[in-house]
């Protein structure tokens, strides 16, 4: 899948979203918990309610890899499902991996080709050659760590000279290891503010935005600041989704929430003529 | 385990050596590939082989991730097996994660929870908050990445303000988030000169040093530049020993090389007056 795919599913969807599926077992209705795999049976109920009113899909692996290796099945199965029924739905696997460029290249194998993912975050702190097997894998995406939505983004990721920060680094190095095709940053929607100096550095890329809902980023000024001409979002939410309900009915209400969701964004898209 | 179990076991075996577990199918002699889990089979024999000579094994998760759920089988296996039959044995997840808070949760749950795992390897990038959940498991250990030994290591490890560079920012800020008996740092053989220069902003915590051998890094540099008192090093070597040899007798192989290892460790402990 290409940028021009990705912006032609979000006019057809009207919507930007990414729905993360960061499924604990300790937060899913119990009456779930009597299936083979509660996490798979979870995820593909709301992937079933939610997927016409999104574009992406995120699991984050580390609420897969605390069930141990049930829980890599689980995240397999997943995507398989996502991929089977809805092939133009970009999947990322939210692993935050990286290391030297021998051992990046068996991750990207684990995500890239062993599973249908189409991308996988990164960490940038080892560099190149740490980032650039990823990119390596034909029609597949790396989305590079810019600024985070956390606390911590604060402890290293604005530390810099002559006036560059960290994250600005980042950016600017890295836009010239991949292409708009191949490579996105997350830039967490708790730094709204700073979208519009990101979109100095990297106009044209797409940019997966984490934070809005539990967190506490907005929307409308992720919106506001972020989007360009061809969209350039993916916003990200998963609890406000995905757990915003825990009775026999959880997927209806996830439905629920993604059509909201998607209903404001439908009306951002408007504004910028986009649709 | 604290820094003085550490160096108890460093003392006793005169070694400061960790074996990388990085076992990749694709390397391993073609006669153990009839057994039901041909990862764990060689681990176990290379186990077997050196735990006389080394203090500390680490396998690297890229290696079994990229065989799905059932790679996962074989590092739990792994694990298992070396503190089962080694407990004084300290084993590191190389993992290199890293995320917000209540993710970060989650995989200090995977490593130090589920599995016995001794210590996790994290990425610094995105904060204090995504590395203090692994500090919070009792006796349990964090490897910070502080200046790693790949090539990309210069991407990003040197910006920095006013003379402080990014890795040096990353030492003197996250040595306050835990202690000397929780806290580890990555820096890189490749890098030994600036183990002087890390040594005043560490002088006390173990580092955990890769990249000797293969990748090109002198131990006799490391151990000049890096140990100190109670010598404060783990110095890795993964394909040097566990890839040395892939006939029958690999295991009597990897055997003889860590011994080499170790002896020329015990060098310069007893050098060091630290034996």
């Amino acid at each position: 899948m290409n940028s021009a795919d990705l912006f032609h599913n979000i006019v057809r969807k009207r919507s930007f979203l990414c729905i993360g599926l960061d499924t604990e077992t300790e937060k899913i209705p119990t009456f779930l918990l009597k299936e083979k795999d509660p996490v798979f049976e979870f995820n593909k109920r709301i992937i079933d309610a939610t997927h016409s009113s999104t574009v992406a899909y995120k699991p984050n692996t580390a609420f897969y890899e605390c069930n141990g290796s049930r829980g890599w099945d689980s995240l397999e199965a997943t995507v398989e499902y996502i991929k089977f029924n809805h092939p133009d739905i970009f999947v990322i696997a939210d692993a935050k991996r990286g290391d030297i460029g021998n051992t990046s290249r068996m991750y990207a194998k684990a995500f890239l080709e062993n599973m249908p993912f189409d991308a996988v975050t990164v960490a940038p702190y080892m560099g190149e050659d740490s980032v650039s097997p990823f990119l390596s894998v034909r029609d597949k995406w790396v989305v590079i760590l810019a600024l985070t939505s956390n606390k911590g983004a604060g402890d290293f990721q604005y530390h810099g000279e002559k006036g560059v920060k960290l994250f600005e680094r980042v950016l600017s190095v890295s836009r010239e290891w991949g292409t708009v095709n191949n490579t996105m940053y997350v830039v967490g929607a708790t730094r709204a503010g700073m979208l519009k100096e990101i979109r100095q550095i990297v106009p044209d890329h797409f940019l997966l935005v984490p934070g809005v809902g539990a967190q506490g980023g907005s929307l409308e000024e992720v919106a506001r600041f972020g989007m360009n001409s061809k969209c350039g979002l993916l916003v990200n939410s998963s609890r406000g989704i995905i757990f915003a309900d825990n009775t026999a009915g959880f997927d209806r209400v996830a439905r629920q929430k993604a059509r909201e969701m998607q209903i404001e964004m439908e009306k951002y898209l408007s504004g910028g003529n986009l649709i």
